[in-house]
């Protein structure tokens, strides 16, 4: 792992220059989402089964996956998986319920009415990664959060394997509630949920991560339909003092490097001492990794421990960098909450392990990216649901506001808005 | 007005058509924003200049504001203008006070505390549309939510005119509590807000409406910030029963028509006598209305009634539509209100007319348009708010649940993951 003694600008700047050489061929991939939407829109499953062909190597009679198939996986996956992953769900519902938000009503004057709605979308699609592993945990992050909210139609989509879909991915659609599964991936899955065709009737808002042509598919689509966020490759940032443990932070670190090559690994830390000790922690955990050709590629690209001049200064680079995943191995760790101003989640402690947020602990696992967590947030009940005001006024009530909007309304030009006011206390 | 006999499906078609048609020439936008924002990107105020000079035909020194300006036009306004402009000020405060959201914790289990923190955006951009007509209820609008959710930094971007920017918006920005007003419209005001210039700070997220340049820029920036919605034209949908007022609804169907000629005015009724009657009022009341030409044009183009075979139908065809405003001048309105399933801000009964919620009840006026109500909601303080999830196990806790971590790892084949919590319980 590359040591740099930085700052917070210094500590942006690089995290700016990787992404700027990552983004250099986004156009032609841009084009090529582009034709793909456009082609899935025009000819509909003729094209969703051209696509399958070409990308996935498979000729599949249909794409939705049956009930009984579904049935099938659940009974055939071990008992053990199943207890575990219903323990994860009940985490993610305790965690999850207290995001649920009600509608409110006031009565600010004599004959009015005002208020807010909070409604949930009516169909959902979740888009659940297949590629070099199955995420079954996928299935009940961007899953359960809609549940909750009360969308009636969550259809998943999710590439199809050659024997399949996954087994452990179905039994999760079954034990989250998902209502339609299609094996169906890439970008003709995100095209076939925004427009629609034969098969799969479209949605209202399409979530979960994916590969860069997945990312692209659904920022073109947005407005169409709405999304969650643009997610890019995963990243933990490990804020760390001399206290810290090597080995607990080199696996953690390795944790999020054995995604993908692209993964960001990085610590910030006061200690050079500590920052030698998990680049040798690193390298001894890595040869007895079995993704470790994946981690090593990620740490060798990206890996970084940025030695900082103080805490302060520590906390200003985590800032500038925006992690998705932030651990904080200092002692003292929720003390130190206050200084964090972005952050996707946050592992306050030796013993909060990124994994077991991944898995269990209950908040969401889909978050955002790329410094992303400056403006955009995790996966959350929000997300699946819409807002409507409403307000009812009597003529008694107009007639006290009245002069106010027709007078508004006339400065800005607006004669027709006056009038609207205006005619209600006029003769016929 | 167009009369036609149709259900829930025809009306989406209709509607479905014209979007098809309005979108044919988008290509061209999309290419001509895309370069545009490159050049911003590359160039910074030299772009903004050269644009400025293009587009604005001004030849401007700087694009800040400066605070004597802001100071010199709130005190040029009429006193009647401020006093409007606050009663407005109250009633959206008090509205929008009722979104605000506080941080959660819960301790579900010994040894764990989880939460989520509900915080800020840091920095936001505000687009106010210069163009046919200036909106300082505009500035109110986007502005006051991101107040109360405490955004630290507002930055206001506005189209100058050839005497500056308008001194009602400049005395509207010092009302809401902008901190930096921009004379830089279009294209180039979105590039500047998403990327930053010299003399332009970036932002977290652009909020506002704009034309259809605007609206693409947004769309093209969205990742590299947030941003509220994509916007269309205005639309309003009024259903009513033979009782409704026809005056008062050709008024209301007027006060959006003049917005544009690309404006949707919507009729949906059970009854051809009041359609009929409307179509009739908007004629007389059009002869003597200043926006006429604009008016004319969208209901020439656009303006219909939809005439439905029963009122369960016609709220049908209103949830085909997911309306940005809806009126309902229904005998006993509040009672349909669980009919409505898609509508950005509703109005119940004959004197909640449209332009009361555009100026002073209370709820915002930047809405979702062109069916997207379905999922996106009106401006809102969540909006300028993003959360971040955090964790903290004690070794005891994470003793209890290690070994389902550690178990849906290895399932998925993330060994890493499981590795990173089994470290944690090995002798070193």
């Amino acid at each position: 792992m590359k040591q740099i003694q930085t700052n917070a600008s210094g500590a942006k700047q690089l995290l700016a220059d990787w992404e700027t050489a990552e983004t250099a061929d986004i156009e032609a991939i841009e084009r090529q989402v582009s034709e793909m939407i456009a082609t899935v829109r025009a000819d509909g499953d003729t094209a969703l089964h051209a696509y399958t062909e070409q990308f996935d190597g498979l000729t599949l009679p249909r794409f939705r996956v049956a009930q009984t198939e579904i049935d099938a996986a659940y009974a055939a996956v071990e008992p053990a998986f199943i207890t575990a992953l219903e323990h994860a769900q009940r985490n993610i519902v305790s965690y999850h319920e207290q995001q649920k938000r009600t509608s409110f009503m006031d009565t600010p004057a004599s004959g009015i009415i005002r208020g807010q709605l909070i409604r949930p979308l009516e169909a959902v699609g979740v888009y659940v990664p297949g590629g070099t592993a199955a995420y079954p945990s996928s299935v009940l992050m961007n899953v359960i959060p809609a549940k909750i909210a009360g969308v009636p139609r969550i259809a998943m989509v999710t590439p199809p394997g050659k024997t399949g879909v996954n087994r452990y991915i179905l039994a999760a659609a079954k034990i989250a509630g998902v209502d339609e599964v299609y094996a169906l991936g890439g970008v003709q899955a995100i095209a076939a949920l925004a427009y629609g065709t034969e098969s799969v009737p479209a949605v209202d808002k399409i979530v979960g991560p994916g590969n860069m042509y997945v990312a692209t598919a659904k920022k073109q689509v947005y407005g169409q339909v709405s999304i969650d966020m643009i997610a890019g490759p995963s990243e933990i940032v490990v804020i760390a003092d001399e206290q810290a443990n090597p080995r607990y932070i080199a696996a953690d670190l390795l944790s999020q490097a054995e995604h993908d090559v692209r993964s960001r690994a990085l610590l910030v830390t006061t200690s050079e001492t500590l920052a030698t000790a998990v680049t040798a922690e690193i390298e001894r955990q890595l040869i007895t990794l079995p993704r470790a050709a994946i981690a090593k590629a990620a740490i060798d690209s990206y890996g970084t421990a940025f030695i900082a001049s103080s805490l302060t200064e520590a906390f200003a680079i985590v800032n500038a960098i925006a992690p998705e995943h932030l651990e904080v191995q200092v002692e003292g760790a929720f003390e130190y909450l206050p200084l964090i101003k972005h952050a996707g989640s946050i592992f306050l402690g030796a013993y909060a392990s990124e994994p077991l947020g991944d898995y269990l602990a209950g908040p969401n696992h889909v978050l955002p990216t790329s410094g992303t967590a400056r403006f955009f947030s995790g996966l959350n009940v929000d997300d699946f649901c819409k807002k409507s005001a409403y307000i009812s006024y009597t003529k008694e009530a107009l007639a006290r506001d009245k002069d106010d909007v027709i007078y508004l309304a006339t400065k800005e030009g607006l004669d027709a808005h006056a009038r609207a006011i205006a005619i209600r206390f006029e003769e016929e």
